[in-house]
C-alpha cells in the first residue's frame, strides 16, 4: 500500500500555491502560480530520482527508468492546473498520486521492465484557454501546435506567449513519446460513488462533449428611451437559448447534460441593451449519436429564437471530444487491483473530460476514480477523505506495477 | 442664433478625448480621460470669461456674472462623462451647448440680471458607479455625500478615491448653491422626434426608473459530471427572470420598458455552473403607479422562479427616481422659443433619466431635446446632424436669456 500520510501531506503542500478565496485553489494554467506549482513538483520528482523532460506544450514528464532499454514507458498522470475557483484535488490528486506510486516503488525497491513516467499535462481545465485538455490533445494529434499557441485568454493573451513567459516552454516535440499504457487517477467530480458507497470507480468510458460558443449580435441601445418594439435584444435571445438548452438536455434524460457556465455581455452597462452577447453551451453524453443529435437540435432551434428578435447568431464549436471506451485489459487491471486490495468498487462512466480521453487515441489507457463529497467539483469546497485518496492510490499503484513489470 | 460651426467644432474637439473603438467615446466618469475632458472644458470656460468652481462631488460650475448681485443664477448644463461604448453627444451636447449659449451672449454683448452658470455634473451615466445622476442626486439631497463616495466600480475602486485621484475633488459644499432655474439640453436618445419629423422636443416630463440588482446564489459545480437533477443552476434562474421581466414590460404597454444590460457570472468558466449570478433589471414608466406595480410584480414572481431551482435570490434597489413633471413656466419658455425661431416642435416625455430630474427637486427645471438618428444612443454609432445640434441650442439660448434677463 502507498503511504497515505505522505500523499496527503504532498497534496496539502501543493494546495498552498495559488490559494483560492474559500479554501480551494486558483492556480490557472500558465499563471505565475502554475509556474510555482511546477517548480515545486519538479523538485519533488528530482528528489524521487526522476528525470524531468518538458515538451513544447509545457507538459512535464518525470521518468523512473525501467530494466529493459527497449520497453516503452507506462505513463501515469493528470494535471496541476485548476479552475479559477477550483478545488485542491481535481487533477492534482492524479499527478501527486502518480508521484506517490513512484515513491512507494522506491521505498519497496520495486523494479519494472517498463519505465514509469509521472506526467503533468498543461491546460487540462480549459478555463483560461479553451478547449480543455489542450496539451494532451496536441500530444494525440487532435490539435496542431500552432492552434494551441494561438488560443487566447479573456484578456487576449495567447497560450504561446504565456507558456514562454512563465518559463515552461520545453524543447521536446509534442507527441514524440510513445506509450506502453496510460493511467490517470482522478476524483469522480460527480455523486455516484458516494451515493453507491463504493470506494473505487473502475472507469470504463468517458462521455463526449461539445462546447458551442454563441455570438449574438443585438443593437446597443438605451434601456430607458428605446421602446420595446425597437429593441434588438441579444440578452433576451441568450435567455431563451439557455431555456432551450435546458429543455434539450431534459428531453434526452437519462444520459445527457447541458448548461452554460460562461457569459459575456458587451458593453455590460446597466442602462445599455447589449450589442453583443457571447456565451458557451456545454452539452455532454456517453452516447455519441445522442450527443450529436443534441448539438444538431440546438443549432437548428437557435434561429427560431434569434430571428424573430432580429438578433444575429453565429455558433462556433470550440471544444469537442467523442465518447471514449477505455482499454479493456487496463480496465481489468484496475478492477483486479481493487478486488485484491478489498476495496468496494463499481464500473463508472466519467462525466468530466480528462487527458486520458486523448491519451486513449494513441495508447491503451484507463482511469481510476475515488469519490468526492456531495459529488462537488469545480468548486473551492471540493472535498475528499484521506482514506479515499489513499485507497485510489493503492489501486493505481497495483495496476501500474502489474502493467509495468511484464 | 448661436454659432453652429463653433458649437460643432467644440463637440468634435471634446470627442477627441477618450475615443471609443467604433467612432464614439469611452470617457467614463472619474477616469483619466474624464480628467482630461474636464481640463479642456475648464480652459474653454475661462477663455469665455467664466469663473469655474468645483464642489465636493467634482461637479463644475462656470459662472458668467449677472447685473443684479442679489439675483440667483440660471444653471444650464448636463454631463461630459460617457458610457463605456458611448456616443459623442449624450450629455456632451448639453454642456457644450450651454457654453455656446454663453459664447453667443458674449458675442452679442448680452447682459442678464441673473448670472448664468454652465454646469458639468459628475457621473450622470451611472455606468462605472451606480446609480446614475449621482452628483445631481447629492446636490438635490437625495443621496448623502458618504453614500456617493462609497459607490464602487466593478474593480472595487470607490467614487471618493477616484475623484481625489483624478484631482477634481473641489471644496464647495454640495447643494449649497441656490438656483433661479435649471435648463438641460440633450439628444432625445429615442426615436420619436425623428419619426415625427420634429426638430425640437419640448420636454414636459421624464419617466421614472427602478434598477433592481439581483444576486442569485446557485452551487458551483462541474457542467459535465453534475447530473441535471443535482444542479442548483443560478444561470438558468437568471434566464427565466429575464423572460419574466420581458413579459411584465410587454403586459404594461404602452408606457413601460424593461430589460437587462449588465450580467456577471461567477466564476464565469465554461465548465462550471455559476455559483453566483449578479444582474441588474432596468424598468421604467412615466406612470408612477405602473412603475411601482411592475417592480412589485417582478419581486413577487422571482421566488416562483428561483425556489423550484433551489437558487437563492436577493434583490436590492440600487437606483430609483420617480417620474418628474417639469416646471410649466420654463416648459412654456422653451416652446415659445421654438415657435419664435420657426422650428417644428412637439411635447415629449424623456425616456432616459437626466440631471434635470434631480435639479427639478430644488429649482424650476426643464429640458430641450433634439432628435438623434434612428433613436440610437448608448451606442458609439449615436449620431445627430449639425443642424439639429444648433437648432436645439438656439432654442436653449432664447429660453435661457428670456429667463435670465428679468
Ligand atoms: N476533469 C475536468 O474537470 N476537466 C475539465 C474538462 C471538462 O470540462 O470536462
Ligand atoms: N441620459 C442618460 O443616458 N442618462 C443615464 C441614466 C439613464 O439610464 O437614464
Amino acid at each position: 500500500r502507498v503511504n497515505a500520510d505522505r500523499l496527503w501531506a504532498t497534496l496539502m503542500d501543493m494546495a498552498k500555491i495559488g490559494p483560492g478565496i474559500a479554501g480551494g485553489n486558483n492556480r490557472q494554467t500558465l499563471t505565475d502560480e502554475d509556474g510555482e506549482g511546477r517548480k515545486l513538483f519538479k523538485t519533488w520528482c528530482e528528489d524521487a530520482g526522476l528525470t524531468v523532460g518538458v515538451d513544447k506544450m509545457g507538459t512535464m514528464f518525470a521518468t523512473r527508468p525501467g530494466t529493459d532499454p527497449e520497453a516503452l514507458p507506462v505513463y501515469v498522470g493528470s494535471h496541476l492546473d485548476t479552475q479559477p475557483t477550483g478545488g485542491k484535488y481535481d487533477g492534482v490528486l492524479g499527478v501527486l498520486g502518480a508521484l506517490e506510486v513512484v515513491r512507494t516503488m522506491n521505498d519497496l525497491g520495486i523494479k519494472t521492465k517498463h519505465p514509469i513516467v509521472v506526467t503533468n499535462w498543461t491546460n487540462e481545465e480549459g478555463a483560461r484557454f479553451a478547449p480543455a485538455m489542450l496539451a494532451s490533445g496536441v500530444f494525440a494529434g487532435v490539435h496542431t501546435l500552432e492552434y494551441a499557441y494561438d488560443r487566447k485568454d479573456p484578456d487576449g493573451k495567447t497560450f504561446g506567449d504565456e507558456l514562454k513567459r512563465i518559463g515552461w516552454l520545453g524543447d521536446e516535440e509534442v507527441g514524440a513519446r510513445k506509450m506502453h499504457a496510460y493511467f490517470e487517477y482522478h476524483i469522480e467530480q460527480g455523486p455516484i460513488l458516494e451515493a453507491e458507497e463504493k470506494t473505487i470507480g473502475v472507469v470504463t468510458h468517458c462521455q463526449g462533449l461539445w462546447w458551442l460558443e454563441f455570438t449574438l449580435t443585438g443593437r446597443e441601445a438605451h434601456t430607458g428611451s428605446t421602446p420595446m418594439n425597437m429593441r434588438v435584444n441579444a440578452g433576451l435571445a441568450m435567455a431563451r437559448i439557455m431555456e432551450m438548452v435546458q429543455t434539450v438536455a431534459m428531453e434526452n434524460q437519462p444520459g445527457a447534460v447541458g448548461g452554460v457556465g460562461q457569459v459575456f455581455f458587451s458593453p455590460n452597462s446597466r442602462n445599455v441593451l447589449p450589442g453583443k452577447v457571447v456565451f458557451t453551451v456545454d452539452i455532454r453524453s456517453p452516447d455519441k449519436d445522442k450527443l450529436d443529435r443534441m448539438r444538431a437540435r440546438i443549432e437548428a432551434e437557435a434561429p427560431g429564437i434569434t430571428e424573430p428578435l432580429g438578433v444575429g447568431c453565429s455558433i462556433e464549436a470550440i471544444g469537442h471530444f467523442a465518447p471514449v471506451t477505455f482499454d479493456p485489459t487496463l480496465v481489468t487491471a484496475v478492477r483486479t487491483a481493487a478486488e485484491k486490495l478489498g476495496y468496494s468498487h463499481m464500473n463508472i462512466i466519467s462525466g468530466a473530460g480528462h487527458d486520458a480521453c486523448w491519451a486513449a487515441k494513441v495508447a491503451p489507457a484507463t482511469m481510476v476514480m475515488c469519490p468526492c463529497v456531495g459529488g462537488l467539483s469545480h468548486n473551492e469546497a471540493e472535498d475528499i477523505s484521506k482514506e479515499w485518496a489513499s485507497a485510489g492510490c493503492d489501486v493505481l499503484f497495483h495496476a501500474v506495477v502489474e502493467t509495468a513489470v511484464i
